[in-house]
């Protein structure tokens, strides 16, 4: 056959020699998406089919700590246990502000008045929560605790729109890595619907009609190019792009900035590029997660943030990747995190901090940073000034993390862009209704095709209100949507 | 015929009745880029179809100054004439800072090598230039006078790595709108040259084959569906998406934070959607060109600007769009220009830059506005404490513009971002070869289809780089290469 499979062009169904392989659904990607839509559509009773093009199950997902962000209609077990009660409104308020300027609202209200019962359904399929609450601010648990603030919910602008409440829940697992747990359970479930899961199987194009409606995908199944039909849909559940470095210069070149993206070789774009090839639109594609995972130790919260002009730029106390996405704003690479004797604790090995300077004074700090005279000194004692009134009037950081930074030693943390951990992944992705369905650029449904995680564009697609969980939550929540509609949908043949 | 055309999903060409109109070279969008294709493809031999959606010629490129960026290979005859010579690697440097982290190599080497030849070839299509220098900072000239500065060659940081040279091309026309009468006599050769234009005509799809290959386009002319076969190729002209608030929405919705797209209806993203449905890539859809046009007066150049924290963040003698871009990275709508009685000069009306505040004091001007304590006073007097050494070693504004602020009053001009004007338009586009070749994701050229100005995305292509003329000069020159390249191509049947 002459045909050159490409995932940036479709294979037209009377192309197709004969269908080797026949179902209902098809699911490609066995991450935390893939998984919840198979369940669903399983459990649905639609004869499912998984491709994963790894020799595994997990994805990024099994990467990942594992949280995921949950709460409204009063608040979780974990929640209520630890005394918040989480309001489905102040949940879908924070939603629709990390969302950004483009916040999906139907996906943000769906997902608002379901994440409770989302929880359960997770529960459901065998995910064990502790219950149990950690009030410090952290990464994720390295216990088996499950209750985290995983976001920006107590600062500023954030606490102004919305009550907070933590949502960050961890599987009840010791150590860092509950992602792994986490897949291994989902994947169980998959196995016991009856799921066909099929790895080392690598999609190489969507079949699709005239109209462009789907009917299935070209895949090459343990060397072998087979032809799969999909009678009710495809899910494109394969993952982000931040592995497809070209990819990433041509759409959000500014994370090249720094060496560490977060994912698996499947994060290649590969996903999206299916979905595009039969006019899907990829939206957002500029957006990213991208953090300074600067904390714990949560005294460093005490500290300032300071540019290579010495000024300050975000108030301390949001969630760490907000602060990613303000340290890319500035202009230049240098970045630095001031604290005081009282208020130092070394950051962590990972995250390369290191010391850049230390002094007795301020003044000897500035000059040993090599910053314009009287920048930093006069960023700190504008701060300082204002911290022992206990008000932050730049950016509005909690009166508890404010403390004047005048007991010597003093130290600059070295939180250089082309130096230090930056972790990151890509936001952006096909847009797609709540139910999955993918849509054009101008939103009209693609026929039998749908996708989730970060193959889509969903509740997360705005670096600077990004919180932990949020991706697990889209691509366990809307995979599950997908999964659910794709089982009813019956193409035409 | 009950297909529905539509721009995301081309017509094949087997649903082709009949062709109701053949010709070696389709052409869609007669604003610059369309006609530089065109003339270039008729001068090469090749009989060539104009399709313009509007009822006349001229697009957006009408409604601009006329400003082409033009230099190198030791000057054009204005640059000369004003005692400049522009080395060819200046040009090159200075685009290559120009277009950001994903900068295309190969269309700024393309350019900055054969730009003097452009301006001649401009020369003889009729473009008439007075080849004087106006030294002034401004936005473009209101005489019949040529060359300006009119990017950020003499700022920080393009001064320290390209020789500044005054590139900005206005035609000889007294009164800005100059881009008319460039239209008018480009139009003027399209005619001379035999290009067949149908004006009233909209492309509703692009035809292909089942390898995406593009054989013509569905046009409605005058009311009637017309297949028309371009037996070479297809060239795509019509423009930007600014005007399609949902793709503006999606793709950079920053720019919905002001009231003011520079476009015309067409510039709804239609082309950039047709490339799209053959597996074309649009690549950096979040970057755009806004600005600020806060001068002239260039005396407000020796103001400063302030966000509502009170720092500064630009130095301010660089391009009004690079202004532009750093204020939308700053958090928060309010936006200062301080100046004292020494530097203060009415701005234009037309830029909604009112007084916010004036008083005999930095400390009541601070007070006026309601902002932090001692924010904007310890700003004011770091600048001037720098400025009286004639250094400014935050953001390296050039010596010339350094003066202290300190003759009262003090005025702060408010230039809030939902309030003054923010002219602006869209900068993503088609990926594509200096051949005008529409690129796939994985940058295939796409057989047949072409793609030039702001339907592709070309020199421009970062907001913090733009400079004035660069978008006329990337689509007249580019435009070009497409014209003649589609000329000299011949598809298979």
């Amino acid at each position: 056959m002459s045909f050159n499979f490409s995932s940036s062009r479709p294979c037209r169904t009377h192309q197709v020699p004969n269908w080797d392989l026949e179902t209902d659904v098809i699911v490609v990607g066995f991450g935390a998406a893939g998984a919840c839509a198979a369940i669903e559509a399983a459990g649905a009773g639609a004869a499912v089919t998984l491709l994963e093009a790894a020799s595994g199950h997990g994805g990024t997902s099994a990467l990942s700590g594992g949280e995921i962000y949950l709460g409204g209609s009063g608040g979780t077990p974990a929640q209520r246990q630890a005394g918040f009660s989480d309001d489905t409104e102040d949940l879908f308020r924070y939603l629709m502000m990390a969302g950004g300027a483009d916040a999906d609202e139907s996906k943000v209200r769906l997902y608002a008045e379901n994440s409770l019962g989302h929880y359960e359904w997770l529960v459901a399929q065998g995910v064990k929560y502790k219950n149990t609450f950690l009030p410090e601010k952290m990464l994720e648990p390295v216990t088996d605790d499950c209750l985290i603030w995983s976001g920006s919910e107590e600062a500023w602008p954030f606490v102004e729109h919305a009550k907070p409440c933590p949502r960050g829940h961890t599987p009840q697992w010791t150590g860092w890595g509950g992602g792994r747990m986490l897949m291994d359970t989902l994947a169980a479930r998959v196995e016991t619907l009856g799921v066909e899961v099929r790895y080392d199987s690598r999609v190489l194009a969507l079949i699709a009609d005239e109209a462009n409606h789907v009917h299935g995908v070209v895949v090459r199944i343990a060397g072998q190019i087979c032809f799969a039909r999909a009678r009710n849909g495809v899910i494109l559940c394969a993952g982000g792009f931040v592995m497809n470095r070209d990819m990433v210069k041509r759409h959000v070149p500014h994370l090249l900035r720094s060496d560490n993206p977060i994912g698996t070789p499947g994060d290649n774009g590969t996903g999206i590029l299916l979905g595009m090839s039969v006019g899907g639109a990829a939206i957002h594609m500029g957006e990213a997660f991208l953090s300074l995972p600067f904390y714990a130790p949560e005294s460093l919260v005490n500290g300032i943030f300071i540019n290579e002009r010495g000024q300050r730029f975000i108030n301390e106390d949001c969630y760490h990747g907000r602060v990613g996405y303000h340290i890319m704003q500035q202009m230049g690479d240098r970045i630095y995190l001031l604290v005081d004797n009282a208020t130092f604790q070394p950051p962590a090995d990972f995250t390369r901090i290191q010391i850049a300077a230390a002094g007795e004074t301020w003044e000897e700090v500035e000059g040993d940073l090599g910053l314009p005279e009287g920048t930093l000194v006069s960023t700190v004692a504008l701060y300082n000034r204002h911290a022992a009134d206990g008000s932050d009037p730049l950016f509005h950081k909690a009166a508890k993390w404010l403390k004047p930074l005048n007991e010597p030693p003093f130290v600059a943390l070295d939180c250089r862009v082309d130096y230090a951990l930056y972790p990151h992944f890509t936001l952006g992705g096909l847009d797609t209704l709540p139910t999955g369905e993918v849509l054009t650029e101008k939103r009209e449904p693609i026929g039998g095709l749908y996708a989730a995680g970060r193959t889509a564009c969903g509740l997360p697609r705005w670096g600077g209100g990004y919180s932990s969980g949020m991706s697990l939550a889209d691509a366990t929540f809307f995979g599950r949507q997908a999964g659910l509609h794709a089982a009813k949908a019956r193409q035409q043949g």
